[in-house]
């Protein structure tokens, strides 16, 4: 029998997230709940992901429309439906192969949808052109960064790949990476600074892989996750600039582009600076830009779509992406629809106008009712503060532990943040991301949640944090 | 910028499919079509892939009802839906995270989901016992078979992974084990046994791999694809004993269990007949059994949902499954609640029954008339010969090419089978996948069609073969 000595080494190496055990405890949870057992709360609150459809955040119904109507078209021939999600619904099924959803699209997406998403990334640029042959659709975002880092990875060198992540940063990319036998190389963002990416940070990462492996690409997450951050220009041209001297190839997760809260902040995307900025970094710096259907205010994560825009490519070496998405047929068909809504959502004076624009403003007012509780009570909190929230859908406070409680963690033999969110999960029934996931800074300790949920939900998750908060810090100071 | 020296030599050793080429050809003509060209046809039948849909089979209603009702649950509060599309939508939405489809569900999948996947599987197989802890689903079963081969796959030793595959055989497969950085050692069906396997042949593999490679796995497809033979219990146990003996990992594609149309043929599932050979193979035999949403009669190719069941895995390895699986967060929820219907379709005396019922035996009648009419047809035309279709979705026919036919293919440097398909697409805009990708006997040629289609797609298609083919060997005769 296939024992553990045997498998693929690259996939053994892959980082061991504290979190899988904490979700294990919270399904034994939930299954003791179901079959009766008495605790002080009723069901596991889980805002551990990025998951808003999970926390109470209603579905669009524009998106849900169109797309039971693309899946049953005899609601086509209803009433009961606008007429601009017929319209759309109709529209979309001409575009499918057999005017069926049931049939596989090309590999990088219905060519429509990937054509205005072309419009939607180039609109959204000021203009800044986008060519829908350099976009492929994808079961999810990350999907498709697997795809890109399969490429630049190189087994056969004396040295792995190595690419260079962000500390905190997102804990799937950092296992994907190890999975495909490449190495991850954290630069620390700068949490007293609101998480600022400083260059020189970029420098030292760099010089300090020298050796160890041979970095080839830069993954920044913009909006930042788990860190909350919106980059300025002038730190998104510092970084450009970098990746050009040191010819990285540039990966930027933008799938929170849409979740930009603070009063200051502004999305740019990478494409656009990069383009703004002239030669020779327009026509030279690679990159490959990422977004979702899962994030923002759509918030489909179920549908799993999104894709990648890819910039300075050598056609020859276009082929190969081509190849590499082939091989998996197509992205899921309804989450390429989602994508096209989210291309192209309802305008002024579209019957879904109003409901839509509604329904937005509702999320967008949710979120700022949210992120000002998050910021009073959390801060409020002995031991805690927390950075503003300026983008993104994750609050990632920081934890100051009393010596005895980091005591209790080591004898029990778990990091002390993911103590924190076992005895949380225990006591209060909240199920949250120890930051231990996400490369923290060595001796610091975050927890993360999720801030795009419903007021109802975040107000348990302020309640429940609250009081295990400060029961935690008497038990053990 | 990037170049191709510098991309991971295994994404660059991927095979290249001449069907990408045809492809792309097909695409243009599309658009001269669009555009106004005059040609003899009015557009291009594609029927080189098992997209039923596509070739215009008629998706299943009950489950376009229950997909939509999920996605858009204000249906369920009006009467137009039959009683058991409701009961059915209100009970996976009871097990979604958050009531809504749009939430991520378990990497696995849906619990409730997995567990009736797991009692379809257990009722296939005369009650043979399966845990749902050993089901994954994923967002179509080639991927999930990705997901195993890259378990298997190791990049350390003095040689490389060797994995047996048929030949002929899936071609996306075997473009996915080069991708891996491993090895497909093909072993060959034998034509004109209706494309029997013979052990002998696999043990010919084996031995010719020696020095080459580390063969680790031996992967099956049953019903074949694209040859379309039944395997018999006594060829499963031949292959079983190898693989027992030879310690390899058995990869069963089962995905067409459903599409078996020979009178004599019955669809075992290499579970099945491994838990009846007993020990000691029943508790060692590695095996990763597929099955798929897209393939059979549900044909919902572009929900993109598969799964794959384990059997006989060390627990400590089922870990490193669990992660890999992880790390692409779960597979399309409305794909996974395809599979729930796959595994509970209705029942006699369910509301939707009779309808469900009348539709399934439509495509069996279709299926029956199709397969009867391809045997008259492509058997007829000088120099083709078609093995009997069993089962799957594919007739494969072989082509004895004229001398001439391929001195002029040489001449314009392509494989004869490719130059085939190119100018049967050119001159009658049919669209077949050239033998030539599937690993085909040296010395043979073939040209693969699906059969799976509407019998008027059918009809063209055959026509269109017939009049192109007998001009063809006329032209080069």
């Amino acid at each position: 029998m296939l024992c553990l000595k045997e498998i693929n080494p690259n996939v053994k190496n892959m980082k061991n997230l504290d979190f899988f055990m904490i979700c294990k405890r919270a399904r034994q949870i939930t299954e003791e709940l179901r079959q009766g057992a008495k605790k002080p709360y009723q069901q596991v609150i889980n805002v551990s992901s990025g998951d808003p459809q999970r926390a109470g955040v209603k579905p669009l119904t524009f998106v849900r429309q169109v797309l039971s109507a693309c899946l049953y078209p005899e609601l086509l021939t209803r009433d009961s439906l606008p007429a601009d999600v017929r319209q759309r619904a109709q529209r979309i099924l001409g575009e499918c192969v057999g005017g069926s959803v049931g049939s596989y699209s090309a590999a990088a997406g219905i060519p429509g949808i990937v054509h205005r998403l072309s419009e939607f990334i180039s609109q959204r640029d000021g203009g800044i052109p986008s060519d829908p042959e350099n976009i492929y659709i994808s079961p999810g975002s990350q999907w498709a960064l697997q795809n890109i880092l399969n490429l630049l990875v190189k087994a056969d060198g004396p040295l792995r790949t190595g690419v260079l992540t962000p500390g905190p940063g997102h804990r799937v990319t950092t296992v994907s990476i190890m999975g495909l036998g490449a190495v991850s190389v954290p630069y620390h963002l700068d949490e007293d600074r609101g998480w600022e990416l400083q260059v020189e940070e970029l420098h030292r990462a760099l010089e300090e892989a020298k050796g160890i492996c041979n970095p080839a690409a830069l993954y920044i997450t913009n909006p930042g996750s788990p860190t909350g951050q919106v980059q300025s220009r002038k730190s998104m041209e510092e970084v450009i600039r970098f990746a050009s001297e040191k010819k990285l190839f540039l990966l930027a997760d933008e799938v929170y582009q849409e979740c930009v809260f603070g009063q200051k902040s502004e999305f740019l995307s990478y494409k656009r600076v990069l383009f703004e900025m002239g030669s020779p970094y327009c026509d030279t710096v690679e990159l490959a830009s990422f977004h979702s259907a899962s994030k923002g205010f759509m918030g489909e994560c179920g549908l799993r779509a999104g894709y990648v825009e890819l910039v300075n490519i050598d056609p020859k070496v276009m082929k190969y992406i081509y190849k590499l998405f082939s091989k998996d047929s197509c992205a899921p068909v309804l989450g390429q629809i989602a994508l096209d809504i989210m291309a192209k959502p309802p305008q002024p004076g579209d019957p879904s106008y109003p409901l839509y624009h509604t329904e937005i403003q509702n999320i967008r007012n949710t979120m700022a009712h949210n992120l000002k509780r998050v910021s009073e009570v959390v801060n409020s909190l002995p031991g805690v503060t927390c950075q503003p929230v300026e983008g993104g859908a994750f609050a990632f406070p920081r934890v100051h532990f009393p010596p005895k409680a980091i005591q209790k963690a080591e004898e029990l033999g778990m990091k002390p943040d993911t103590f924190y969110c076992m005895k949380i999960l225990e006591e209060v029934g909240l199920l949250l991301s120890p930051g231990c996931d996400f490369d923290q800074k060595s001796g610091t300790h975050h927890i993360r949640f999720c801030v795009l949920v419903s007021e109802e939900v975040m107000e348990d998750l302020l309640q429940g944090l609250s009081c295990f908060h400060l029961q935690f810090m008497k038990e053990f100071s």
